[in-house]
């Protein structure tokens, strides 16, 4: 089976769960993430827990939320909407209601999606404390005069914020950050795409023979999940991470995107950027200014790190997002494995990218190792030139990445041809005698 | 009255003076700009003298000049030229003449406007001594043969070179330097509209409750002027001024135009880059190599304020420029309002262009301060995106200027909402504990 | 005689003669060009031989190659190609042969130019032992059945590798290197050119009153000359030399071109770049990657020297180049005459390169020099424009292709004006007192 529909796979499994910054759903899918790694041999996540009330720098975390049940009753006790039927129905960290009012009021507790008539729309109210109920335009706007039972059966108590952390170590202590979040009820590419893709890159990562870096692989919820986890790892984070991506929407198969870091100036920024100018040509590039997932706040002043998003079709960008529409038609097969193309490269380059000296001064002799063509004639030179390109950049001052945008040959491309000359004992690490 | 009539109305009141770059012309326009200022409660300019025969860095202070009567006569006993119908009839610094020639002779002494024969030119000998006279080219070709009477009853003798000077004390001894020149005749945009200008930012400055920076004012002779002026301030002025804006041109309605610095690098390029950005788009840029006013000597080798020129239309580049055609009917009070409203705005944004950090880690939590939606909805966040681009960017790294670059929004629009972050205790200046 | 005939005829002379990296043939060639040397009244190469066997870096100098004759002989008796007619005929480095084969093994041995059918490719194997002939594609293909012999009469032996330097002496030790090479056979651009102009340059700089820099000219082997030079001098050269320029095809008059140096920023880039910008505006850049000649070792990592190619019409991109219509008719004496002036340039440029500062502040007066107008009127300044922006970007922070380049005036234009300041004491070097 490939990786794509392996990533998939899981992503339909973790899809039809309501799931919110808190509470039960949060933990269900941890569970069903976890069953796929173990069932793949790989490590599983470790889940840790947050209290309600913990001051985390300007925020603190919220009450968990409970809900049991939710629906709109007419007269005739049908029930116009029911949240067994769809999780988007209420309206998320709704209050308890249960109540029979007219139309009119019940109005005053509906959210509609104006330009997507047929959609339900996501709607949250996580800080201020109200009930409400989601649905279609269509809908709402074709609901009879009459008496309505607004009725949600939930609970905001103090409880914990939970998420999901694993560690795979490397050679060094430098990481490589990865994470997603795992906050957002029934949507499928916003968001099971990635956590699905998460951990088809734990499973990637823990296959490799040899690591450079070290790995951390991070889920919680969205914002506030990301701050709480900042509070608690700060200075290490600062310390050891050379490169984070935040990876959202990454199961359709319509476009490849990339949100800058602040600076647009990291690490992180130019690998993905290889990457994908090679891979795929026409992507996307968002600035800093566009950023809206956990970019947000480990891009942040005071903690910048050197992270960037990676999306298919950015978050806010697609017309299903956020509604009933972004539902497992809006992912694919090929959607996921594009996406863990474009990642399992940017390992692969990450892993590969040191800065090279040369064991001599001058061009060294290919010939005499087989590596150039022992006749001279006009036109017999062309495939070597990534290699004496390589060989003439590899002066100390350039890592992989710096040589391939000069020579304008993909980093990916140059890894062979790097190992190769590595073999040959003509090329080292800079770093190495 | 708005700020644009009221300057308008004083440009009106110097134009008809005959000014040069010494000579009683200069004393009775600071008369006239001073008494602007005492009547709008403002200081005045003190003024300063350098005699005749000083040395100034690499120029001697030239003699100081009069003129009582300047005319041609011919034949009949008309007055074909009369200084008091214009002054710019005869060569400014013109020695005395009194002398019948024939037409040849005379015309040896007459300066046109090749290509605008009805334009009375602006002709001037500081250097060299000669006498002369200008009219229109039209009159010039149609002169008769026969004798004419060259006279000019003038004087070159030892005097001063006068210039205006005014400090506004601030908070810090850093100052801001504004300065326009005095030694043009009856010209309106070049020369009149400058130290009308130059007037209202006084009285501007004068009015602002609390003013970071001291602000230097300078009106003088330009080139020669200005060079006496640094000769004596020289050390002075290289530790304090932060920025300084010679202005020149800025009272049509025609256009808004910059000449950068020497490097096009300083904090006064960034600031007025901003201001037309925003406010004129369609702005004119001109590098160093265009410069042509006072900004040549205090941006010279050695000197190297960080200076700007700031026009509507800039000198040399508008048809009526160094000809009787520059009259009141050039400039406008519209123009002058625009002038005006770029540089209080440039005089705002250096008062508020502090590099600020945000009092916390990761995003604060705008929403327990009303400053945030309190529903998270599809789209409903645009409105506060200035906002989390400010407070992001916030990081001790950037100032003002350096953020309304980045995020696209003009740094005046940047001060209230700064000033907002500032009074919630979220954001301060980056120097302040 | 133009200096472009000159070099033009001393090209003829060393046409005909067959060169490869070693042999007989180099040692006429040296002995032609220092006849011209001395017949100029100039100082001559010096001829230095490093032994066959001997290591330099990552190589191995080759054994010497004589060659006496060869060609292919049908059963009729006749010589169907022979090297006495054409020395490409021969695969530089044949070892010998005699014997006779039928038409299938033979042409297993002959090399033609596929995309040129009516040319003799010029063909070297210098690092592998084999034998082999060239020839056009239509001989070729036409040969008919039969048996052939093939006869070369050339030996390997141990002997020398030789190259010619000349240094000459200026007031810094600091050298600007000039350099091309000798190792080609009878074609005319590719590379009979390069050491021709090469001993044109010789001429030029000898003939200099005064030479600020001292001047390295260096002729031998590509590749493997500059590989055995670089390790008998590495150090000395990068001690000493500011700017490298290798000559290759400069004598066509079709092109420009500057190959540049590995990160197309030393001054060898700039001087060259603002002579061709002026005088070729078309001329055309290649990057490092385009590199071919010996601006490859001595552009290489750890060697890095500041080296830029120069062509006419570059190496492997005009249509002749090695075949054997790359004759005396692709050159011509305006090709050499545009290629001796851009160098000639080249060279004053260096020789007056200095970071410049005035003896005043402020802007000099001009007009008591005699060097401003003494009156002024609209429109008279046009012409000291180029002066006066020398002067203000003269504070001892640009040198003079810095202000070339941002004031848009060529240097080569601005040394009068510089010398002309400098006499006039208002300028002098930064470096002075």
């Amino acid at each position: 089976m490939s990786s794509g529909s392996e990533i998939y796979s899981l992503c339909n499994k973790i899809f039809p769960i309501c799931r919110s910054i808190t509470g039960k759903g949060v933990y269900e899918t941890f569970d069903i993430l976890n069953d796929y790694l173990k069932n793949s041999g790989c490590p599983e996540l470790s889940i840790h827990k947050i209290p309600s009330g913990t001051q985390v720098f300007d925020w603190t975390v919220p009450k968990e939320w409970t809900i049991r049940d939710a629906y709109i009753e007419n007269e005739a006790g049908e029930h116009i909407i029911d949240f067994k039927d769809n999780p988007l129905h209420v309206l998320g960290y709704s209050t308890p209601v249960d109540e029979w009012v007219d139309l009119e009021e019940l109005k005053k507790h509906i959210y509609v999606q104006d330009d997507m008539p047929d959609a339900i729309p996501y709607v949250t109210s996580y800080y201020k404390e109200r009930y409400g109920f989601c649905m279609t335009k269509v809908m709402c706007d074709s609901l009879p005069e009459g008496k309505y039972h607004m009725y949600v059966d939930s609970e905001l108590f103090d409880g914990n914020l939970a998420y999901g952390e694993l560690i795979i170590p490397g050679e060094s202590e430098k990481e490589v950050m990865i994470t997603s979040y795992v906050c957002h009820p029934n949507m499928a590419n916003n968001e099971c795409s990635g956590p699905s893709l998460v951990c088809g890159l734990i499973k990637y990562v823990a296959s490799l023979k040899k690591r450079k870096y070290t790995y951390r692989f991070y889920l919680g919820a969205e914002t506030i999940g990301s701050i709480a986890y900042l509070s608690v790892n700060l200075e290490k984070l600062k310390k050891n991470v050379i490169s984070a991506f935040v990876l959202s929407c990454v199961g359709d198969d319509r476009a490849y995107s990339i949100i800058e870091s602040k600076y647009a100036d990291t690490l992180a920024d130019r690998v993905l950027t290889n990457v994908l100018e090679h891979r795929a040509p026409g992507y996307v590039r968002y600035s800093f200014l566009k950023r809206g997932s956990d970019e947000r706040q480990f891009g942040s002043q005071g903690v910048e790190l050197p992270v960037v998003g990676f999306c298919r079709s950015k978050y806010a960008e697609y017309p299903e997002y956020h509604t009933s529409k972004d539902d497992m038609t809006v992912v694919s097969e090929e959607g996921f494995e594009g996406a863990y193309g474009v990642m399992t490269e940017v390992i692969d380059i990450l892993e590969n990218n040191d800065k090279y000296i040369v064991n001599c001064l001058c061009e060294p002799q290919l010939g005499k190792r087989g590596l150039y063509p022992d006749i001279s004639k006009k036109g017999s030179y062309d495939s070597i030139f990534a290699m004496r390109d390589l060989i003439t950049y590899s002066d100390g001052r350039n890592d992989l990445l710096d040589i391939s945008k000069r020579i304008g040959v993909p980093a990916a491309e140059l890894i062979p041809i790097k190992n190769n000359l590595v073999e040959k004992e003509l090329l080292r690490a800079a770093d190495q005698k």
